[in-house]
């Protein structure tokens, strides 16, 4: 690889030199122990099988790369007293992490049993991909990480989301050339035109260049240099370059393009902040280009191993039957020198311990892995300043937007934060469809690229983020609440499955940190989900989508929580409690449209405690017996329709008794079992009755709710409308009717489902299915509504 | 916009500008009727309030950039005889191609309805975004479209998709700077170095950066000029400018463009072809910088729209009630000069219709974007020839790797279509790791991009497809897949979930399609879904979710199809199935690791073909009478446990009267009137039975089954054990152990629900305890699964 130009190698001292390679040798000879042995971890004596794990499992490709950037973190981390986090996007080279972690000693200060001595050693070898161990990837369990390396695409914007508002932080984070295939990595390069130097802390990209996937080369690695040089410019870097296969020479010119980048950076930041220079700087990165199991085997069996996709995960695969792979790994394990370092106790010796940075400065101690141990709460204000009014005794008599209301109480949280600089909102570039731009009057959006005179509410120091990529918004909302910040992601409800990956492993981390107490808990992830399926005026069918609670829904009960607000001061209560909350990812389906308001401040308050409930004031049942019928609904749109079923069931059949039941927190249907909100049997009988007919209108797809309920006792006389995945661009009330959810509908089903109405109620029946037609000829001709729809208010 | 570096102006005549120019205010003239007119098509009157459409969708924005697009695709495709089609990434300008489509006579040969007068003039604008009319949006009802833009991120891919295999096809593509900033879009890129310049067509990406997206501007269009140049050739490209605001110079910049473009493809294609050369062709790129919302209304109501977001959508919103807007629109409309556009029977004159190519060169017309009219007979091979030997009266006295099997099928699927080229492979580098690899045999492994004498299989003309990005993998596929061709996408199954929303967008563009009687059905989409849930042995949590199936279940019955084969003979059937099948999405879950040979071949089918049924050889029930208990499983994982359960009972309870049932088919399971698949309730009882204990042992999450069959009889005593989200890296029994769906938990559950068991079988009971036990410490101390589990065979 000599042909690949160098950045400028540093001025080491020999002694400094060998304490790195030490260092490094140290943390390989690690992570090569943890894939294979399950004893002899100081080879005090020849390898016997028995010292070899039954299964070999791990991946070793990308280690020694990892352990390189490590080692060099230490050094410019002790050198500057830099507070740093280091981002491991090739996570599957979990042993690396948990080898440097152990060697700074910050493992065994978490796990004590793992001790920084021999036994300690053995420990850590066997728990590794061991039954009841610890996992293979870097992952919640590894101190100092704040990424799950086995998904990969967000190491990179995870990286930017821990620099936010981080002004002293450094976010280093490595890029393995796979993940740099996908799409969400691909994607947020261009997060440094969103990061401000000012009031931001720095990302040092290291794109690392091994070569190879699980089995085939990486398109970056097989780029001329220039046309690499080219791409990672027109991604606004400067690229520093280290390369080859020396170690000597690679140590050389590692700390060589450290220092270059931390000079680069720390003169970027002073310029920013002391010179008030607000040109995009182009910052630094480093390519860093070593082979793929660099110090592994050269060969195996006759085939090249190091070097190759072969080194990927076990290079040797037959350690513990075939003694020439024993003897192989033997020799591999010794061409570390394990004996200069590591004393006659397994501890390692001051040589390699060298480098390692003090206390919270360690990469496996920094608090901000660990963003619980930074939160502060968060100032919501006061509900009362953004209630709607709604008179006890004249529900639904007004209107407001669900959201724009929203938008007021997040400005001024906006603005209760804007000194501590811990609150966020981010969105595809929806914030002002979604109706919140109110949030604008206390910050603008987060931009650093070009301006025109024409732009609106850019800022470079504002903390609303809006680029068109949903996975850079996740990612960087993970990273910011993964570091101790507060946030919301506000999203079409369709999109908002382009980060169903993402939001799995984010579930899967939260439910993982529940069993580790030295995690401390961190703010919730909120998505607030508008712009949704039964309002896409202006789109159709391929933005109507309400399926991304199905699949929350499928994920850890303890983290996941849905939430279906009717009116407005029901949204406000419930993005209260979600942006206090603490460790869940909160699902928010909530409309931008005018919505009326049916519940006053108080009442919304109780509604959403509770999480479901009798509206008494919208039914006809006589409290001393059990209704006829229940009306129940969940989702702004369908609660407007059971509404007016109620009031025309009033009308036409006045002696009808009717509960009117609405749901806001969506869990409080499982079973007490199945989620902690799992409402039980004997609430769950009190409010649907044991065998009355339920007509249940839902937001979404309806067999979610018979999933969520089938246990129950009236579960035989539940029947639930919702969205049929008919969609299309049409009129609201066209949407509810083509999906057999609108109150004519709705008052047809009570007519077919309760015993004994359907001779006498024949006439209702057949003046609702009169109505619907009128809706079909009338929307045929004029393209709107039927006014008796449009104009129609509840009147007790 | 004077700085920006034009590409060389075309050397137009007068009149070939005044004809492309007329072209394009045609194009835009009908563009803004669309979104406006309900009535008075050709302004032969004063817009009256009537004239105008109650309800103002659609978005203008992009429509006079797709216009100007369209023009001068029309120009060079004419010029050069060029067959071609155009992917428009800017979906949402849907009135752009729908105005092109009309003017070059596609849309009335597709719709007959919609003529190419005044009349069908009138109906192409009332129509628009119209309840019961058409999307908004580019769509399946769009002709010529073979991409919906309402979801962005796609088209590049897309493109690349259309372009493979296609020698003589051009693959334009116009990718807004909205979409740019996806992460889709961006892995897309780097499609370049999986294109073959000799057997492939050319991908003409077109960027157009008007500078905006809903409310912000866009980062490529806020780059400095010299940025986005390394940027794109950091890409492979080489960049071509075309910018400004002024239409005739714009008309001479572009069309100077596409000349060169074209040139270049031409000389690239005839470098590979007739001369041999391999190197990879920096391919040429278009830069297309146009206001957003160009000629339209400058300002309205005193805030400048023309060149800003503003003009996103429908820049006059009052134009129904405000004589002033309505004078604008007017206005607007008449700056077009219909008069010389159209003739008074409202059609488009001969200047400009002057560029529109012939018959299927048209856009609109053109047969690779309704590829069912491509579509040939796939040669799948026949499955006798690697079907697994299963003697019938033993069966499990085998195992194979299903996955490995099925490789080889797929290497003589790709031998026999190595002149036709019409089948791919993709995969995001799992090809190897899925054990697909005797494919290899056949067709070597796409690659463009530099080689080492240490790769394999890499090939130049290679159709197995591998990049880590699971959405550029998803979008060639369907790119090739509506353009005519099969293919196959294989997946770690966890990983599927990254491409949810895609997979929404295709099984909605499918079902939309079904109503389209000239839309020709295309192959399907095949997913095989393997290093499945219970077999992730080296990565544990992150990669464990078989969430993917419920997803898809959640859309069109008529699309989707779910199966799940419990051994290799099935998994062949089931493919050879899929791969010959139309318009369907079928997921298929089927694992890599060695699996128990249950069914011979014909067995096999017969059963895939039932899609669920009785595996008489395995219970124990008495013909006559109905069994004590069902045992049912779908998956290989939990057939296995069921059986080792059947198993155990005959051992332990020789007189219980079991039964087991096999689901390969997951939709037989639904209601008749649900699923297409869906089974009679007679059918259904007669295989469950009404009432007696099921313990169905599922792959997936438990609740699906649930869902599935809540409505039928015996569903009050159907128990299913599944994945209950309890991932870790642990040896495969020790993952069915930990999610109680092992064979011991089986024979628990079997003794706690069948009636009258619990007493005389509490032996039996404690005797599977006593193994879970020892499986647990048999486990801690070392590593593996008990020799009793591991050993375990099936012996009748």
């Amino acid at each position: 690889m000599g042909h690949v130009p160098q950045s400028s190698l540093a001025d080491l001292t020999q002694e400094e030199l060998n304490a790195l390679d030490a260092h490094w040798r140290a943390a390989n000879y690690l992570a090569v122990g943890q894939i294979y042995l399950l004893d002899n971890p100081l080879l005090t004596e020849p390898l016997r099988p028995e010292h070899i794990k039954p299964r070999l499992l791990g991946h070793w490709g990308t280690s020694p790369g990892l352990n390189l950037v490590y080692t060099h973190l230490n050094r410019v981390i002790k050198a500057r007293g830099q507070d740093a986090v280091c981002v491991w996007g090739p996570g599957h080279g979990g042993p690396a992490v948990l080898a440097n972690s152990w060697l700074e000693g910050s493992y065994s200060e978490t796990y004590p049993d793992v001790s920084r001595d021999a036994p300690g050693m053995a420990r850590l070898f066997r728990q590794f991909s061991f039954p009841g161990g610890v996992p293979s990837h870097v992952a919640p369990e590894t101190p100092g990480s704040l990424h799950e390396g086995g998904e990969l695409g967000y190491s990179l914007s995870h990286a930017y989301g821990a620099a936010l508002d981080n002004p002293r932080l450094l976010a280093a984070c490595v890029i393995g050339d796979g993940e740099a295939e996908t799409g969400p990595l691909a994607a947020s390069w261009h997060s440094n035109k969103f990061l401000d130097p000012e009031y931001d802390g720095a990302v040092l990209p290291i794109l690392h260049l091994n070569g190879y996937k699980i089995a085939n080369p990486t398109v970056l690695a097989r780029l001329p240099q220039p046309e690499l040089d080219d791409l990672l410019r027109g991604f606004g870097h400067e690229p520093l370059h280290v390369a080859g296969d020396d170690p000597a020479r690679v140590h050389r010119a590692m700390a060589g393009a450290m220092d270059t980048a931390l000079d680069r950076i720390a003169l970027i930041q002073r310029t920013a902040r002391e010179e008030g220079v607000s040109e995009r700087p182009r910052w630094p990165l480093i390519v860093l280009r070593t082979p793929k199991g660099w110090t592994g085997p050269a060969q195996v069996d006759g085939l090249p191993v190091e070097g190759t996709w072969r080194s990927h995960q076990v290079p040797l695969g037959e350690v513990r039957d075939d003694p020439a792979h024993r003897r192989a790994l033997e020799e591999w394990l010794r061409s570390y020198r394990p004996e200069e370092l590591f004393d006659g106790l397994g501890r390692p010796t001051g040589q390699v311990t060298a480098c390692v940075p003090e206390g919270a400065r360690r990469l496996g101690a920094s608090p901000h892995a660990n963003g619980g141990l930074l939160l502060r709460e968060l100032p919501v204000p006061p509900l009362e300043r953004y209630a709607v009014g709604v008179e006890s005794d004249r529900p639904g008599a007004t209107r407001h937007e669900p959201t724009r209301v929203l938008g007021g109480l997040l400005a001024e949280l906006m603005e209760n934060t804007s000194e501590r600089r811990d609150f966020r909102l981010v969105g595809p570039d929806e914030t002002d469809s979604n109706r919140l731009q109110d949030i604008y009057r206390a910050s603008g959006k987060s931009w650093q690229a070009e301006t025109v005179a024409t732009d609106e509410h850019l800022d470079r120091h504002g903390r609303v983020m809006e680029i068109l990529s949903e996975h850079t918004c996740q990612g960087w909302l993970e990273g910011y609440l993964l570091t101790g910040r507060h946030g919301l992601f506000s999203s079409y409800e369709a999109f908002a499955h382009i980060v169903d990956s993402m939001v799995n492993q984010h579930i899967k981390w939260l439910r993982t940190t529940r069993a580790l107490p030295w995690r401390r808990p961190i703010a919730s992830l909120n998505y607030l989900l508008t712009s949704h399926v039964w309002r896409q005026d202006h789109n159709g069918f391929s933005h109507q989508d309400p399926g991304f609670v199905d699949h929350v829904l499928n994920k850890a009960p303890e983290v996941v929580r849905v939430y279906l607000p009717p009116d407005t001061n029901t949204l406000l209560s419930v993005a209260d409690h979600a942006l206090r909350s603490r460790d869940y990812v909160n699902v928010v389906v909530a409309g931008k449209q005018p919505c009326f308001d049916w519940l006053g401040l108080e009442e919304a308050r109780a509604h959403c405690a509770r999480g479901a409930g009798v509206w008494e004031w919208a039914g006809t049942e006589d409290p001393a017996r059990e209704p006829d019928v229940v009306l129940a609904c969940a989702g702004d749109v369908p609660t407007e329709e059971v509404l007016a079923a109620a009031w025309l069931i009033r009308r036409h059949l006045p002696d009808l008794a009717v509960r009117v039941v609405n749901v806001v927190d969506l869990a409080r249907l499982m079973p007490e079992g199945e989620h902690p909100h799992g409402m039980p049997d004997a609430e769950y009988d009190a409010l649907f009755t044991r065998g009355r007919p339920v007509i249940f209108a839902y937001h979404g797809y309806p067999w979610l709710i018979h999933r969520l309920t089938y246990r129950r006792a009236g579960h035989h006389e539940l029947h639930v409308r919702g969205y049929k995945e008919i969609g299309t661009t049409t009129t609201p009330f066209d949407m509810v009717v083509r999906n057999d959810l609108d109150r004519y509908r709705l008052v047809m089903d009570v007519v077919d489902r309760v015993p004994g109405l359907a001779v006498r109620a024949a006439p209702v029946r057949q003046a609702m299915e009169d109505a619907r037609l009128r809706h079909h000829t009338w929307i045929r001709e004029h393209g709107t509504d039927l006014p008796e729809v449009a104009d129609w208010t509840w009147t007790g």
